[in-house]
Order: C-alpha cells, then structure tokens, then sequence
C-alpha cells in the first residue's frame, strides 16, 4: 500500500486534467470549476477511493477518474452549499468562496458543472472500457450523493435548523451528510477492486462509523479550533444553531463518542481479508485532530 | 409507431414512480422535486427519445428510465434558470416558479437532486441489466447535458449578455442551450434501440436543426405571445437583452430561417432506413406554433 501523501498527490495530479479530458469547456465556466478544485483539502474522498481499490485487487488506473468524480461531487456540494441562499459562507479552506469571486449565477453553474462531469468522466470510462464493475461503482457513488444520500442530508440539514436536536435526527444528519460520500468512496473503490458484496458491505460499516467520526471531530474543531486551522470562520455552526453533535453531547461526551465511532470503524474492517493497516490508522488519525 | 400524445402520456405515467423508486427520500425535497416534474410541458425530450428507440427496433420498456432521466435533466435545468441569481422568473408554465413556492435553498437542492437523480436512474438501469447500450445511451445524455453541452450554452447566454448579437455566438448558444438535450433524446433513443453510430450520427443532425428551429420558433412567440400562450411573461428575452435570434434577424428573418432549420432536419433523416414520418412531422409542426 501507498502512504496517503501519495494518493493524496495522485488525485492532484489527475483531477484537473480529468476535468479538461471532457472537451471544449467555456472559459469562465472551467475557471469557476477548476477555482474551487484547486481550493485543496485533504483530498480524502478520492484517497479513500483508490486505496480500496487497491486493496482489493485493483489498480489505481482503474480508480482514476472515479477518484477525480468523487472530489468533483464532494466540491460542487461544498459551493453550493456556501451560496447566500444555503449557509451563506465568505471562506471555505481559508479563500473566497466560489460565489464571492464569481457571483452567484456562475456558482450555481460550477456546481451544476462539477456534479455533471462526475457523471460524465465515469460513464465515458464505463461505456469505452465496458467493465461492469465500473457501472456498479458509478451506480454505488450516484446513489450515496443523491436524493437518498447526501442531498438528503442538506435537506434535513435545513429543515432542522432552530430545533432542539435529538440524537436520533443529529445522527441521521451527519450519516446522510458525511458519512455517505465516505461510503461512496470505500465501497466504489471495493467495486473497482473486484470484490463482492460482503467486503463491500464491511467497507460500507467502516465507512459510515468513520464518517460519524468525522463529524463529530468536525464539530468539536468547530468550537475549539481557530480560523487558520479551519480555513472559515470559527462557532458558525453554533450561531447558526445548526445540528452538532456538541449541541446534543457537550464537547467531552463529543470526543468520548467520537473514539466509539473509530473503535467501531476499525471492527468493520476485521471483517476484510487484506492488510487494513491504511484505513484503520486513518480513521484514529481523526481523533489527533484536536482531542 | 404511436402518437406523440401515447407517447406523452407513458411519460406522465412514469416520471414521479421512476423518482420515488430511488428510495427514501426526505418529503420536502421530494415535493419541491414533484412541483416542478408534474409543472409539465409537452415532454418533447422523452418523447422524442423513447420514439427513437421504438424506431431503431427497441421497446418502449427499454427506454423508460432514460426517457424519465433526460426530462428530469430538463427539469432540474429550468429551476435553476429560474433562480433569481440567473433569470429571475416568478412565472413558469403559469405557475410560481419552484423557489418561489420552496424558497432558493429548496430549489438549489431540487435541481441538484434532479441531476443527480437522473443520472442515479440510469446508472441502475445499467447496473442491473448489465446492458451495455445502456451505459452507452447515459453517457450520451450526460455529456449533452454538461459543460460541453447545455450547461456551456447556459454560460454563454450569461457571459453574452448585453454584448452586440453575432450570428455566430447566437446559434453557438440555441445549439448548446436548446439542441443538446434534444440531440441527448434522439441519439440515446437510438442507441436504445440498437441504432449502429452511422445512424445515430444522422439522429444527431436531425436533432440539432430542430433545436435551432425550436428556439427561432420560441424566440418568435417571446415576441408575438400573450402570458396565457407562453406561460411566462411575455417580452421577458428583449427585456433581459438576452441574444436572441429577433435581434439578429428581425421577426420575419427569423420566421424564414426556422422554415430552413426544419428542412434540414428533416434532410437529415432521409439517411435513416426507417419509417421516419413521425420525426419529420414534429418537426413541421413547430412552425404552426405561431406562423
């Protein structure tokens, strides 16, 4: 196995050149696009995404554009979300967002953009290779982003804000809302790979306990991290009495469950054939995060 | 072959079940995703689609899902037109339009999902059919729905704004605005349907034309319309300078150059070895909309 550095690298090599691969893209439009692909993070969709695929047998060829289509689904959520309808955010990883440089109607259109070349980039590699396992991968990936999945997530997201959050709704939120694109990642990259059902359905536990982590660290670099090492501004979920994990646990009872959530990730993964070492030191690489 | 009436009417039938059949999705998102898909209009693009396959010798069953998708893209793409940072509409087909009804949040996230539903639609149909015209007949849709396709024209008709019409950039946007999708529903019709390239390359010409004859015939109602005929008020292109077609060539130039556009469209399925009477006559018939 690669260490996360390298995947992380080989995304960012591939995702630009990905996206131009498509053809004759307006300027401004691939500029809008590009500008909020290059806005960097951890790239851990698409480094999740190709580790899968090689620990199951595949190549990281194989993986390429499915990688590069789950980073673009993960930034087009990301600037629309940041539009002054939605969360209405100025920074996202320490830089205007998408709609503060290119207005509203651009952004909308990036989004609109990026969400449609994911689709496109893997249907292309699924229709000129006819390898099945790449349709089952771009069905898995469509289905976690979608109306069932993330989006569902942003729903609830909005139609919750200003209640008092239950366990029960904070926890489907942050499933529908992190989790899913995490899942998409290992269990796309599983397909990739060549497994079947059961590893994919081990991948998918890891994933969606790794993704409550996430959130949960998330939340907690939300109360006690700063703007630099938040790239936006800190305790805006908090004005913006969105449904935190905080709010429901306080910030000792966040980080307790926080390490659950990683101990039940790296259970899931006892249930894989192969060496697991990557993911299960990635997912208690979330608890140095502030804890 | 049956009537574009039978045909509308199957994608009635079928387009909120194929929605709902994803899964379970939160009631607000699924609502304001219904609002705008039962808002109907004439299903031009399923129809067309699902005629194309039944045409290259495929069954109306065949092209279900593809037909649902395509008019979901549709769909999705007018809501987020709508939205106040692009055109600002309060009016479509003589109805609120989605964000008036579900605020701009909601729509973002209806025409998000829409997209995203459309492509998880047809990824399924692939997936479970392992049918390889399938993931053909998505990647077609995908790429004329995308950066190179409708949402280039979308940009243009931005980034054009307010600039000098040239004949050149004003057919560049009706291409890519207008005739893609159609281009989407008759080339993945035909693939479907089992139509070899050289076929679909002469459904790519047809389509093509009538999608300038349509926005040249469309662009004439703008002008010469009642708010009941258009759904929309009237005016509203000349108001917002867009590049239309009766700015470049005047009411009756453009009522000429549509009557080119049909001829050529209908040029253009002589190259089919089929029974093409029903293409050809819904092609005539958009210049009894208003001439």
């Amino acid at each position: 196995m690669r260490t996360f550095e390298e995947y992380r690298q080989m995304t960012e090599e591939a995702l630009l050149p990905a996206l131009s691969s498509l053809g004759d893209i307006p300027p401004l439009l691939l500029e809008a696009m590009e500008y909020s692909l290059k806005a960097g993070g951890k790239r851990i969709r698409p480094v999740l995404l190709t580790a899968a695929c090689e620990m199951a047998g595949g190549s990281a060829g194989d993986a390429r554009e499915f990688a590069c289509a789950l980073e673009m689904i993960h930034t087009y959520s990301l600037i629309h979300d940041d539009l002054p309808a939605m969360d209405n955010d100025d920074l996202r990883r320490g830089r205007p967002t998408n709609h503060k440089v290119y207005g509203e109607d651009m952004a909308i259109l990036a989004g609109d953009g990026l969400l449609n070349a994911a689709a496109e980039l893997m249907l292309r590699s699924a229709a000129e290779t006819g390898d099945l396992r790449r349709v089952k991968a771009a069905e898995i990936i469509l289905r976690h982003a979608g109306v069932t999945g993330m989006i569902a997530g942003q729903t609830e997201d909005i139609t919750s804000e200003g209640k008092t959050p239950r366990e029960e709704t904070v926890r489907r939120i942050h499933e529908h809302k992190t989790s899913e694109l995490l899942e998409a990642a290992v269990e796309a990259g599983l397909a990739l790979g060549g497994a079947g059902e059961k590893e994919i359905s081990a991948g998918h536990e890891y994933a969606l306990h790794l993704g409550l982590a996430f959130q949960m660290t998330d939340d907690l670099l939300d109360v006690t991290g700063d703007t630099s090492q938040l790239g936006k501004h800190p305790g805006k979920d908090q004005e913006q009495h969105k449904m935190t994990w905080i709010a429901l646990r306080g910030v000792e009872g966040t980080a307790e469950d926080a390490r659950k959530e990683v101990r039940a990730a790296c259970e899931a993964l006892e249930q894989l054939p192969w060496d697991t070492a990557f993911f299960s030191d990635f997912a208690e690489s979330l608890l140095g995060r502030n804890m």
